[in-house]
């Protein structure tokens, strides 16, 4: 199946927003078999976006629109989708029903305007919107698919994963299974090289690594005509993999690093505090994005201040004159400061320069200690964190930070 | 003039990078006041990159090109782009010369395939890369004009920059300018309703409002003959819109809500500090985002559990086993917990329902209770967020507790 993108909004062609919904689409479609020939973006114009439609279908069995189904005028993209494929725009009164609950639930009015998203195409297959209110769907007519997704990311990325997933399976004829390996420690194209040997000569399964902030992935695929037969293939080469990069991997299941820990600590019920300084509550935040977590998570300290980090965890004025607030002294101090407080069995301290300013020639910006006790247990350790940004570089030190956890709590057992 | 951004790679078609180059024409091209009609992307397939831009020039007069420049054999933008222009690749000896200087400068032996760099259409106005080996060019034919940029994002940056503003400088004739106005506490729905007047009659400044992650936005835009009458008539209507809707904006030059609160509390000096509840240390974290707030954040409290909340804040047993741990009672004992033990100017205090779980009929998830305490004032609240998942719910109430700060702030004054 030959496929095309389709992004409308002229917010994209003045270069206001980055196009992510191309890229996480590509990447689905190439998962799922689905050839990818063009992107396209084009604004909230009528007649350019028929245009556009009809110029993809030539080449492609499938369109992809994201964008242009909201309430307001110049979301066209259903009227002009139902043209080019020669349906008529009905109204739905369940999914009237649904908007009227909707604006109802959440206490406003509901301006006339948003009635407009209730009108859909009298064929097409509906995807309900979890996220949002404009519904997706896709129209066909002789072999050609055009798929209407909702232009905000979290709202398309939803449906296409719960909905439009689903419905393009059932159309392809062999089947694709893939894991995705998350790995911390090596990058791109150190694990590139030392997976040599299978990635050159790839036929099936086929391996490829890609660099995602801090960390690099592996993703293993194989296209076979079972699903049995392509998840044998797939495991067996994970056998392969994990003897030669076994010691990085954190996930075999795309999962995220705090996913991965925060299932630990809640599975074996320990309990956890933190202390944080140049983070400034991102770890605390990160692990209390786990569903669940309030049963092991007690409490964090964001000791922005000298003056915070001598009152809550009573790291000693000595300290910081001798040593600095940055220093391995002070995040020990830290560190033990939360076991004194909270008893809990996992304290993790950190205490580093996030950047822009701040960096000496003695202490640059990427310095980074982290301490965490465990138990009996009390690890510290120096990080010189490549200076990227200070978003950049708080998130890698949040990793950082997870993956000491982690080998801790790997060695305990 | 209407132009077209063309990118070329497959690596874009497998969702293996993300656009940048066409972001950045695109906002490059506008300050220019040059109308960006399309973005398309194709893989380095010869046939389908000539169809392409056969098919842009239909309805543009210039088309830039990203990618396809260097030297191996996948490598096809300038030989397409001649072939449809009618010109020929010939030899340039002085590119060839710079070549040789480029790899012996590297110790570098020169590949026979990085010759194929020196040819370069006849016609065209040749553009030195800075920052890499393959040069770009512009070439014309028919008042149709095609600009071929290296793809990597650094080369072609300074590219542009350096060479083709200049170029197309010369060739403009009007300049666009715009503001984007960032709202909070409104739908965009509504703020369509309120604009209506003006949305409506669009001709000249245009008015068009986009859905951002719980906001609303609104971009004013012009296009003029000169910077000077542009910028007035987009004054002049931000001057109209804000008697409308002045109350809901926070910011008139795109600026996150987190980095407008966090630029007041730094230039007024007011010391913060927080206790989080739910957001689990988000609050603490976006604000420390902010380079420069260590000079006014003291410090963070993540109390998670009841226990944390009555031991570091002074939370009494009474109220959590009375009103329960997410109530507006909490929530105040809290904040004053954190004025007690920091003395800070400001004191924020959040306790909610983020979900998934933990949600009753009584309290729903997306119920929360933020308490500030500004000098003397103190003002809490009730909010009922719209469940839409916990990272969302999470993000939703960090902007709700800035949007208190900020009418705190304002009102002081």
């Amino acid at each position: 199946m030959k496929s095309a993108i389709l992004s409308v909004g002229t917010e994209l062609l003045f270069g206001q927003i980055t196009n992510t919904n191309s890229v996480f689409l590509s990447q689905q479609l190439n998962y799922l078999g689905v050839d990818v020939m063009y992107h396209y973006t084009v604004g909230d114009n009528p007649k350019r976006l028929a245009e556009m439609i009809r110029q993809a279908f030539t080449d492609c069995d499938l369109i992809i629109t994201t964008g242009g189904l909201g309430p307001t005028q110049d979301d066209l993209t259903k009227e002009i989708a139902a043209e080019v494929l020669h349906d008529d725009l009905v109204l739905h009164e369940d999914i009237l029903n649904e908007l009227e609950d909707y604006f109802k639930k959440i206490n406003r009015v509901m301006t006339e305007n948003n009635k407009k998203q209730a009108y859909l195409p009298s064929r097409a297959v509906l995807f309900d919107n979890d996220a949002g209110t404009a519904p997706g769907f896709a129209l066909e007519e002789n072999e050609k698919t055009i798929i209407c997704l909702p232009g905000p990311p979290r709202e398309m990325t939803r449906m296409f994963e719960r909905k439009v997933k689903p419905y393009l399976e059932e159309k392809s004829e062999s089947i694709i299974y893939y894991k995705m390996l998350r790995t911390f420690g090596i990058g791109e194209s150190m694990l590139e090289t030392e997976l040599h040997q299978w990635i050159d000569g790839q036929t099936d399964p086929t391996l490829a690594t890609y660099a995602k902030e801090g960390e690099a992935c592996l993703r293993i695929t194989s296209k076979r005509r079972t699903l049995d037969e392509a998840k044998a293939a797939v495991e067996d080469m994970i056998g392969n993999v994990s003897q030669k990069i076994g010691q990085y991997v954190y996930s075999f299941d795309d999962e995220e690093y705090y996913q991965v820990v925060g299932k630990k600590l809640i599975n074996q019920k320990i309990s956890t505090s933190s202390a944080e300084s140049c983070t400034g509550g991102l770890f605390a935040q990160t692990m209390t994005e786990v569903p669940g977590i309030s049963s092991v998570y007690d409490r964090g300290f964001i000791t922005y201040s000298n003056q915070a980090k001598m009152e809550e965890l009573g790291v000693k004025a000595e300290t910081l004159e001798k040593y600095g607030a940055v220093s391995e002294e002070t995040a020990i101090e830290m560190a033990e400061g939360v076991k004194k407080v909270t008893g809990s069995r996992l304290c993790i301290s950190v205490t580093g320069i996030a950047g822009p300013d701040g960096g000496t020639e003695e202490k640059p910006i990427g310095l980074v200690y982290i301490c965490v006790i465990l138990d009996g247990q009390r690890i510290s350790k120096e990080y010189k964190i490549r200076n990227i940004s200070r978003k950049w570089n708080r998130n890698y030190t949040v990793l950082c930070m997870l993956d000491m956890i982690n080998h801790m709590i790997e060695q305990k057992q």
